[in-house]
């Protein structure tokens, strides 16, 4: 089971509101600032585009992906995409390097751990 | 593992796109109308009262929560908690019943096992 607290995504400034202990939703309300620390991950996952920008970069073989090969699949400018990108990053959701012309990104796996630890139904007897 | 597809909560019209099959993030990148469908749930959540109230909603003993027992840990009117809740309940997270006076919330649990199917880092290396 994920341990409460303690995960935090490099790149989240709100993040740091979580070094605070947290328990799955199904066992204990979270508290003000626990839901604000949280709600900019979902929120950044709020949006179709950057939902499948974030499985584009999840899914990719090598680990990470370039952002010349995210443009493509979507009838969008490249300031677009790279708008939406900077949400999933600001979020703590992916991170990025540049390397040359190109900018590539890379899941953070652990901000993926904290949310389905946070909406885990399955911990629901554990203990707290 | 969360089986791919056929898990739709009630409440939810978007939900009907997921009748086709989907993966977790870290297999496989969503197409443009799954992630339409999953989107909405995690805007839902991309708030900070709508997150509390999921919370209370899914950890109370009862295994459903009275209206009434919701608006007081809020400095906000009882039309926007109940907005926030019908975000909530429109999105597939939650459902309701009016029962007298007042309106009882319960969660759906099968929308918070989609959405961490979708986020599971652990099935990467799980096979199509």
């Amino acid at each position: 089971m994920l341990c409460k607290g303690g995960l935090m995504p490099s790149t989240s400034i709100e993040m740091t509101s979580l070094s605070a202990a947290w328990a799955p939703v199904v066992r204990r309300p979270l508290e003000a600032d626990q839901a604000s620390a949280f709600a900019p991950m979902f929120k950044a996952l709020g949006d179709p585009v950057r939902l499948r920008l974030l499985s584009m970069i999840a899914s990719a073989g090598g680990g990470e992906v370039c952002v010349c090969d995210l443009t493509g699949s979507f009838k969008l400018t490249g300031p677009t995409i790279s708008h939406h990108l900077k949400v999933l990053r600001e979020a703590g959701l992916v991170d990025s390097d540049r390397r040359g012309t190109w900018v590539y990104y890379r899941l953070v796996p652990a901000a993926l751990v904290l949310l389905t630890g946070l909406l885990d139904i399955t911990s629901a007897a554990a203990t707290n």
